[in-house]
């Protein structure tokens, strides 16, 4: 059996990062994590015509991959056709927005976005209006940095370090999350530095995959 | 290293009860899970004072525990001294609650909760106002069955299938959650004769403290 | 110029239902009201997969539109393509079901709103959520009437009757929606029979259209 | 037939002010727009008091111009007498404050408001609670300029630029209202620099009026 | 130092229940509390016209009787001309809404409302909305009893613990308000009746303006 | 009969300074009001294993005074055993938090929260959603002093201004809340400072025990 994780954009690079984030996760799950590339998708999910357009390919993908499949997490933090796959497949499907949220709220009173993009802050509005949690949320920032400067280590700690105080000091955020599927590397020190604890939405889904692969097992499986 | 899920009542028959819920995930779990009954606590937790009481024995007894173990799950709905034992050990603490409450925004636009006394109802609305999500609930009904009653498992079956029914068709909740730590085994009859998802807390939480462990490790233990 | 009206359902004589029911408003119209049926959409939009799945042929066929359009209005209460299309074109793109929510928040205190089947009411609820108005809303219920049934138009008729006095003697609505492009017809005497306003969305959609175009010209056109 | 705009206070020039607003969209509208200025209104609405004040003469002026009206404006964003005349008249009563807002609605997740004078902030906000919008709100900010102030047009634009931009950067709003009914030669300019959309709730308020007649149309006028 | 209560209706005979409810409050209150009538009010206020028009002359009542005076009731439901009274004197404004309202959450955790009509609610919705307690409330129903069948006792207290049930009932309310100023004398019978506090709102709004008396006292009279 | 407000700290100054802010009430209060301090509790409030171990000797003294006892009042602004006293004995408890909240809503639109250490501010946004008033809520900033600096009144006094400075400019508040039992002092000048009311939390408190032996003897005291 297998947690299937599917990065949605095409980007394999992403996908690896992806992978290094949750591999330490391997050695505690009752089942395999494997990582994929959707290579149908575009290079990056940025606007909701790129959300739509991965439904039907993520969903072909998700339907070749459910024989011997415990779960399946979406990495991509607009949670991309996570609402069809729940139609489709018995297994539990998490996006990992929604798993961010749901582990922020246990870890907080309220959270804090950050958002590599301010063009993306609207979805996550809408998200956590879909979720009924906007009065969870201190607020949601943007690094605002291009491709470019994101690839500068220093300079996208830096930043995160001041988005992240911002919406510790001026929003009242007492916990924070990396609105996307590529930021883990940076998490700990971000942690460390901010005295807040930091999710990462790829790490915060698969444990949520991992649980309900255990969760199935205590309920009787479905699929079964 | 272990999972410990506590009752925080003194009756060990309701221990025993949440032991059986939550067997079978012992199979997949990363880490031992053990059952523990806080014989210090009242014989059920049905007041404020209640609540208040067992905080001072639980930290004890979580502290007591503390070597080896890697997440608390509190056994009540009322989610006793979850918030004291947050700022008292550096492990994942789980109340049964709000996992319960979590696991259904997740397979449902709006759960139904299934009271066993319409005392605890507005212990419920407080809940999900601190979490923020009052907006999800479809509503909380109460089977309203003395201890005794309680007892007879087919009286049981049909108030709760009475009262589940009620909850889908006339307030429009298309997931349900036993709001009780010792209602599993009429969890997956109710699933099927309903045909909506029927969440038992007690395994609810004991997923979401595997998914603790798993982010733990992912994240770089903070006990390391 | 012209106000197009696409039903993104590839069935003709949904459209054509559409038609008549805005067909009142050419004459007031400062602009041409073109209806569109998408026949490369599914015969009816019930998951979140065929949702997914008109946005592209969707946006193809507005972008084919374009030159002339004043504004767009999606005719399925889903507004699937809407956020899509609100990126892509430059003129007023609207969803019927956000406009009918728009227009019942000006009609009344608390609308209920009359779904076809149970299945959409989730999608409703989320809709509700992204919109920041669900305390606004007094109740959704579902006629849960099949295809066949639908036909039948005295059946039909009853059950909104049925439906539509819960809505507001049990939930407490004093406006009420037609949760579907193709029920316009059974408006007026609805309205009559309850007396209460009963919205149809695709007049909602288009009187919203027609504002739109009138909004334009007062903030001088993008397009110009 | 006619769209009577009319501005509850007596200062002629802001009717003048409005009517420039509105009339590009004479050659939209299917009927004629007029704008009236209530002579007997004060010469500004500031207060509870001037709120109520004013319920009975425009109640009085909308009783004179039903004959042939079509819908009515009523031109001050506290919205004063809505309430009243929706039960006096049959033909549809737009305030400014509510057009506003739900135009805003369409067009970004989460709308800044920028009021003249801080005094009117608890106003808006009641208002928005009215609507049961809140949280789509992301702030309301104030000029805070004197009349003297107001007529130097140089200043009111720096002013309106520095509130903006906080609106959009501190607050995260994507889309703006100008909370009054005399600052539309303002909008268009605002609009380009800050690359947010301006919503002039006069503007905003006669579109939804062309609406509610072109919706009226299709319902079968409740008149005729 | 005198407490006025003030009916802004004209009839005299529910200011005499109104001053039976609160006479047992004289005994403990610091300073006197008068009743009146506001015999230029219209004789029920039912609509939004009805209360706006009694704004000006309930402000020249109170701009009257305020020397000497220590706090102000308004007592009607529907809290006419309070925030222009706020804005008008120094001395504490109660609405008996508002007061009721408030009372209520400290009772329970879900408040139900008894209103005489319909036509009410809407109204009872948008001052919820305005206070921001939309998620408090349980529930809404009206006696719908004509001014001839409320004179009847019985009827009126049968009709009213049909009512009370099925707030507790159906809608989960642990705590009614009697949502009029005249219900008073049915309020200890229903609340032994349905086992439940029933809150009058004369009665809460007299004891808060005695609590707003004893509070400018500690904080050094704004008048002084 | 008596109104005994109870200080649920060890600290005796504590005690004092409450006693001194609400000593001007006694002329105006029907009843004795007696300050005690309760020598088991911690000598501070600061966590929730200290608001859960002084539930039980604040019951023992409650229970112990409850002969002549007209009405409690919990004075921590975390309202601990609150709850707990509204199950155990018949007469009005309140809770210094949740009176200075419903007291700040009837003086402004929102309110903002002045609290001593940031580690609060969590609990009190967990009450706010107990209460259902998260929206009416502009903010809350913390003093972040440690005890020597606020042994230090000039200090306090001007960080006091700081904050409330930024509540009322930067977050919109438009009314204050002291969220501490020993900040009255200084309550005046800040009010007169800032230009808006500002609410000692013990005052409004003991405002609302007055308020609730006024209702007791209008609605009959449940005690006889």
């Amino acid at each position: 059996m297998t947690i299937h994780v599917i990065n949605p954009n095409s980007l394999s690079d992403v996908t690896e990062g992806i992978d290094a984030a949750i591999a330490p996760m391997r050695a505690v799950s009752p089942v395999a994590i494997e990582t994929h590339t959707l290579s149908e998708g575009p290079p990056g999910i940025e606007t909701a015509a790129h959300i739509a357009q991965v439904v039907a390919p993520l969903t072909k993908r998700v339907e070749d991959l459910t024989q011997g499949a415990s779960a399946f997490v979406v990495a991509c933090y607009s949670d991309p056709g996570v609402a069809a796959l729940r139609e489709t497949v018995w297994q539990p499907v998490i996006g990992i927005g929604e798993a961010a949220v749901l582990t922020a709220m246990q870890r907080g009173a309220r959270f804090g976005t950050i958002s590599i993009q301010p063009g993306s802050i609207p979805r996550h509005m809408a998200a956590l209006g879909v979720m009924g949690v906007a009065t969870r949320c201190a607020g949601d920032l943007a690094l605002s940095l291009s491709v470019r400067e994101l690839s500068d280590a220093q300079r996208t700690e830096a930043r995160l370090r001041k988005v992240g105080t911002a919406l510790r000091d001026a929003h009242g955020a007492d916990v924070l999350i990396l609105a996307c599927a590529g930021m883990a590397r940076y998490r700990a020190d971000l942690e460390e530095e901010l005295g807040l604890p930091v999710i990462d939405p790829c790490q915060a889904a698969t444990a949520m995959a991992i649980a309900a692969v255990a969760l199935e097992r205590a309920a009787g499986s479905k699929g079964s």
